[in-house]
């Protein structure tokens, strides 16, 4: 069961150079996602409804796409405009398009209403644009279900545990560090969490000249729905007075992941790690991929794992510990959203995202 | 759901040679398929009523079996002839097997009733045994329901699309081309088209001397009752006027499919495409024999996506265009035919196959 | 359905050496094994009820363990004992513990009801640990149901066929010999067999000087609940009269097999193979690991093949042989026994294995 009233991260921009079909699940759906000769990006689903051969192994013509099949042509909106052999074209036979947008290197597509789908509902990420912030647009495979990677990033201990030699630096980050501030948010939640004087995190001090000095760690997660996390870090010089807001030579990063679903067991994950200290040259932006992948390959071992655990035994009931209260209020804002949809209440998605940012007290 | 009482090819002859013991599943039902030691072909339920090993995995013993589990031995009828160390064999203690008949390199096996197995019922391709007429015999797996073969195989026009570079030739040959002639027939249909003064298609040009010259090329296809598609293709110089009648020193070719369901979603396909203007050498055959698997790889690839596209979505509801009326009329004679046999209706399969000879009007 | 009141092989003992984590699914439970720095062995849920995270991919820690999901720690009796950044614990935060023992190489696992697991009802197998039987304790994995692998062991005649070339040596065993005794026990079956004046097996004659010799064989087998395998074989030199009683200079092997459900498809199969002829050196037997690894691999390809044919005809019934009498019997007794578990009849595992010893009559 997922959300289908809100825009999701569908491809990256790159993805679609050169006519190419891309075919992609997502919620459930075959969907053929594609770049039309006028440069206008089409969202649309991946099967002739003549024979059911897939459009994303026919033709890019113009903004439509030819079934190679048969040889049956849609143009951009879905709409039937030749059979080969056959003058009369029958009404019903149309493919169903998507409303997508562009936006920042990402691509976003709407699987619910057409009529709801507002551009003005994508979230404002201005860093994703800003050439101050330079970083490498990303993707990976899960298989396993997007909450899984939503509870992962929902609580920062893990860095500890899981990450210890990568991303996270030192099991005393899940000992002595605790959250800050919890709020709970209309359509998610932020955390905020100090790691005062440490040894830097080893992807951070891969790019870094000063090796030994310790630091002053401020990260600060928002996730929001329907999957959409994002993590502005700080690394100031331990002792300065960061935390007390002497900010002076700060390093900072900015982490945008987007979760999408592409099966109740499988996830498009897409992100993009931002750092604001780079300069002209892309070493360090390629080296923080590698040391992002390396992490998340860390988290998928585990993740994945935990997916067939939850497969084999669906009466299992996860017990909570005070760490998971984001997570929890994750699911149940989410849980109350679908819920809703189903009933087909009137949705407002609009206005409701906009309370979003707007915080509850947590 | 598959249609039983009528002859399927089971396999190729050489593939029973030196003894074989060769396990095919047809129609959802594992057949044990050998050459007894007197020449006789054996088609067998492939388990021993025992314990339930795979005789395939047992060994020939004159025109029988013995299952290599625990030595219990089988003649050519099924019948138990020997228990290691026992002297009594239970009555019940019998394989099932299956009328089979051996026809022109080609084995046919009936699933059905055996007391309405006529051999007489199976098809008379006369060409498959006139030595004028060349060709290798061949088999192909497919990962699709049989259905979907005969489909690909009821339209043309999928000629100029999928196989534009091979088989087809053009995309002209779907926009200028339309059936001349459709004929529904009691057990399927046939087709004719003419298509005038083209350049001859990769299969036929890599064979003929005169790469330059257009040609008149027309196809007859028949498609029968369970899966059976055979077509005749004569290619002619442009302008001779063949299709009024003047065929001199026209290039033939007969084009054999079997298609025979191994289950719901698989198939095996065998052909034989043959050829009148080869002579004593086969080069042209096995050209031919390549520019053929060439030309089914880029079906396959097609139809075995469309099965999972099906399975994906069991709803979903095809849409016809004119040139779906042979497939479509091709699956509602299929269709009464099984339901006739699932409510016991009494079939004259014979009488059936004999009418299904004169051609209905289309 | 499985036998859950009695013991299951669960590993080798050195499968456990340097802090190994070992995951192994028994009769469909996820189940950690490891030895604890004290030396004591540990069988755990495989599951930390935190997130459903794998225990198996955790850290050893004294003889706890701790998940490195959020490091939530856990000791030997499954208890939670620290929650990284939470004080308090939660009482329901503890991992379910399977009473496990050692015994001569091999760990044993109790998966029904804690109480009853008593380790006096473990088989008692002395040749295990006597320094005078020499072997090499070895695993397989099958995918089959155990009972399948229960039945091959109960019938010698499969020797005959099977394993003509390396375990049995000619088919005659199974025409010229018949079991000399079938006793049916309480908790399973006693069988013995001779073959007389025959030339000796293969795995035999590896391993002895005299390759001319022909021989008197004895095989002695017993199984018992829940899939316990023992064979004493007797090789003495043909026609000195062993059947007799004379058995001077005879060789002797004693097999013990191990079957462990690990899903009602698939089974963990351990054995040791001794012989009392060795010596000091282990030349011998690891030759007869590999015979019997090469003589096992037989066996699975028929038997992981009947696996599939059972699954896919689940309405097929056997037909029994005379020589099915033991394995009759065997399902009879073990039918019986889950039934009793399973509408909670008192049972009193301690009293019938101790009846076990008792053969009934034949």
């Amino acid at each position: 069961m997922f959300l289908k009233n809100c825009w999701y991260v569908a491809a990256l921009d790159h993805e679609l150079i050169d006519g190419k079909l891309l075919a992609r699940t997502l919620l459930g759906e075959n969907v053929l996602l594609y770049r039309g000769e006028s440069g206008r990006v089409v969202a649309m689903n991946d099967r002739c409804p003549h024979r059911g051969a897939l459009l994303s192994q026919g033709r890019l013509e113009g903004d439509g796409v030819r079934c190679m099949y048969h040889g049956i042509k849609y143009d951009g909106s879905g709409k039937c405009v030749q059979i080969p052999g056959q003058d009369m074209i029958p009404p019903k036979l149309k493919v169903h398009t998507y409303p997508a947008v562009e936006r920042s290197h990402f691509i976003w597509v709407w699987l619910g209403e057409a009529a709801k789908a507002d551009p003005a509902l994508i979230i404002d990420l201005p860093y994703l644009s800003d050439p101050q912030w330079k970083g490498i647009p990303a993707y990976l495979h899960y298989d396993a279900n997007y909450l899984l990677i939503v509870d992962n990033l929902s609580d920062f201990s893990h860095l500890a545990f899981v990450h210890t030699k990568t991303l996270g630096g030192s099991e005393e980050y899940a000992f002595v560090t605790k959250p800050t501030v919890v709020e709970r948010l209309e359509r998610g939640f932020r955390v905020e969490r100090w790691h005062l004087d440490s040894a830097p995190p080893p992807f951070h001090k891969k790019v870094i000249r000063d090796k030994t000095g310790k630091v002053d760690r401020r990260n600060i997660a928002t996730m929001v729905i329907p999957g959409i996390f994002t993590m502005e870090t700080l690394f100031a010089a331990a002792g300065q007075g960061a935390q007390q807001g002497n900010v002076a030579g700060a390093m900072e990063y900015r982490n945008c992941q987007f979760m999408t679903p592409e099966s109740e067991s499988s996830t498009h994950f897409f992100w993009s790690y931002l750092n604001n200290f780079e300069g002209q040259d892309s070493t360090i932006s390629r080296s923080l991929l590698d040391s992002l992948i390396e992490g998340f390959m860390e988290d998928k071992q585990i993740i994945e794992r935990q997916q067939k655990t939850l497969e084999q035994d669906p009466g299992f009931q996860m017990l909570a510990i005070l760490a998971d209260a984001p997570l929890a209020h994750f699911r149940r804002v989410l849980g109350k959203l679908i819920d809703a949809e189903q009933t087909c209440a009137p949705a407002e998605p609009r206005a409701a995202a906009a309370a979003a940012a707007t915080a509850a007290a947590g």
